[in-house]
């Protein structure tokens, strides 16, 4: 049980409500639970707030509530402080440090400090593992990879050659990174897979979802920058760079040498062909398919992409096609009859 | 050799023809081979009938077809008799039961009767399982995490830790349930990804196909609910609640918080955003986006959806727009000579 | 360091410029390095000629090329030259040969001459493995399945039971081949998953990407033809017969009982609805659904798949359907106008 006074303290928020009320864990707040914290995400989900059970809510400094008995605590993100108040309730298990029995481990790689290798790891010849990793069970790190420090690479991952992966890195369950992109020469009707001797370049604190594919350069390398979060099945093919703090929402794919620059955002299910330019902080809308250079800033949507905006006003007037056929249908009959008359 | 009125009797059929004929196999309807039996699943694909040389077809009790001297047994459910028909030629090879000596397997771990552990199976501490449980090799059960009797979970799975698999459950290669949700706050610039304390809950009897990505609730769980059959491919975001009965085709996706009632149908590559509510019974058609609320019952196809025939009637007018604007052009100029004159 | 004479006679190319250049590494053509060489893939990238720091570039036998101190080599097929010359300048390293120590084979599984198998692979009873098959740690290969010659099976694949895998055919990690395929049987609102019997027949040169999942057939097999190329995360559904040298790029899917004829190229995220054929030298544009069977040698695009260039046309439209809305109002209203005089 912690006090409500303690949790504003560790947030930097300001009580409106009973200081002193003891709070036993983190709640939702549609629903909710009685003695739990809950958070307001934002003003559009303000309306679960009357109904929730939750004895307390954290919420920004001009989020307007109406009256209650619950206590709030207002603070700048209420996101960011809920995640600290997450941990506060909830710790994260501190994994067993140590390297299983079971793990195959060359001679010749070099391991850290205060690493966690897991049963069934496979570490290849000159693989570099720094301090304080964790590499969970039956993954596989090969030849010559490196892994920065603080970087958690979960069940099942495979890791080819040559790869790089930075500091504070995170890849969940499956994922493969550095497998060969899928180039293809032809030959009197028989095709052949291209040589791929480039690398995977994966930044700090970067992460990565599960059953992702992020293959390898032709020649240099594929390159996700520094902070980007992709979630879980998202195709980078090879050559692809995608700048610093991009995020890449479930099932999309980002084709061969296109370049994504910095703080982008694709949505679910969405795609951008290859050898094109995606600026600066783009928005790319839920299943939208990108096929042509992008300046900075811009929010498209559509198959293929267009200006979010646009594609709303041109939707709007699908919805209305078959009137509008009917519409055209009855001006040429009126003006028949004009011509006639 | 099996005869007919055996098949007959196993599936409660009726024969029309030969009952002492004997069968040797099952066959597809289309091509087919002598002495095997196959079945139409539905009077579409009846036309391959007459041209068969499946000398036995289970049909349905209605199903009219030309004369020939196959034989034939009518029963209510064609493919239901059939699956049971496979079953009889086709026996399961039971696995061996046992835990093989490579499995690491924690001494905190509770394993049930019967229960067979392929190699290199890891199970984390405080795991329990159940009586009859098939765990292939290479797969991964994470610390605190259940499942039910009889569940059979494949090869180089991850479950993570604290998911509660039910009973009769089945989970194919490659699938990852319990990886964190894309969830991500945003400070000074930088995406630091958000604490996710829930867990995930797979009723009993859910099928869940290869490389599949259910990601764990960010507070409470996200639920799939019993009965439901998943492809392959298919990702269901963090707090997600699919509900019983549901079937949902490869490469789908339902983002985070998105409640699905029972029985709906998702056809493959589609998507459902997150924050909504998608009713009982509602069908989904293949590579549809579903952006809002569905009423019960509502069958939709289209980015963004929309009700299945009115996107036909769209889609029709789409195919003739190149006319239709050549129809107002001319429109225009007739109209233009009108006020001339 | 090799010549550029050397470089020319192993890609049978003709030499302009300075013969005796000497060359230490492969370079992109866009950038490029000193003393390395690149290479034009297609005469829209040849505006990136000129600026490029790399020595020498292979080209076709007819592009035109501005002025420059470069040498350069014209060949046929300048990127099957120029793979040639990455094998030259970096060879690929020869994987050792031998089984690891850790690996479980079963007693009545057979193993060629020159094979290697990785740490904690799992090959089961009665497997059939030729020579020189490399096998990457942590697979497994189901009961009964074979592997064809110079086969290639990366890390973390499951290859089911009853699975024929021609030879010199390469799959990628955390492919899943054999799978149940996504049948269902209702019965009293109850689903239930088909039995599967049928298996999956892979033939010879076959390349399968990353994450992908090919499942097995119903009573008979799914296919894939020789010398077909699939990229990551594709779907091949139960009973699907995809052809010979067909290009599935990423994220695609074909789904159950579709047959694809012969060089066929889907590009990414594209789908082909189940009990269709495409025809042979069919070409699906990025992100299509084909619904209908198409006759060899279409060319489509949208959702539903249209004739490409009839698409055009009609998203041409579309861009301006807001106009053409206020052009028909504006009809509208003036023959009111003239109707009203």
């Amino acid at each position: 049980m912690i006090s409500i006074s303690k949790i504003a303290e560790l947030i930097n928020g300001q009580v409106e409500g009973n200081s002193d009320l003891l709070i036993e864990d983190i709640c939702e707040l549609n629903g909710g639970n009685k003695q739990c914290i809950s958070f307001i995400a934002h003003d559009k989900y303000a309306h679960f707030y009357a109904d929730s059970k939750s004895d307390a809510v954290i919420v920004g400094m001009n989020t307007n509530l109406p009256e209650s008995t619950k206590t709030i605590i207002r603070v700048d993100n209420p996101p960011l402080a809920f995640n600290k108040v997450t941990e506060l309730f909830r710790p994260k298990l501190i994994s067993e440090v140590g390297i299983h029995d079971s793990a195959v481990i060359s001679s010749s790689a070099s391991i850290g400090e205060n690493v966690s290798i897991g049963p069934n790891v496979v570490i290849e010849n000159h693989v570099n593992i720094s301090d304080n990793v964790y590499i969970g069970s039956n993954t596989t790190i090969g030849r010559n990879s490196t892994i920065g420090d603080n970087s958690c690479i979960m069940t099942n991952v495979t890791v080819y050659h040559d790869v790089n992966i930075g500091s504070h890195v995170h890849i969940d369950s499956g994922t493969a990174v550095g497998a060969d992109g899928f180039g293809i020469v032809t030959h009197e009707g028989i095709h052949h897979r291209t040589s791929h001797t480039g690398t995977v370049e994966i930044e700090d604190h970067v992460a990565i979802g599960t059953n992702c594919c992020i293959d390898r350069g032709t020649i240099n390398c594929t390159r996700i920058g520094e902070h980007s979060k992709l979630d879980n099945m998202i195709q980078i093919s090879h050559n692809a760079m995608i700048g610093k703090g991009c995020i890449i929402a479930g099932q999309s794919g980002v084709a061969g040498s296109t370049v994504l620059g910095n703080y982008v955002i694709m949505a679910g299910q969405s795609g951008v062909v290859g050898h094109i330019e995606v600026g600066d902080n783009c928005v790319i809308a839920t299943n939208t398919l990108v096929t042509k250079t992008l300046k900075a800033g811009s929010f498209v949507s559509g198959i293929p992409a267009r200006d979010h905006l646009k594609r709303k006003k041109q939707e709007a007037v699908i919805n209305q096609l078959p009137e509008l056929l009917k519409r055209v249908r009855a001006l040429e009959q009126e003006l028949d009859k004009i011509k006639k008359d």
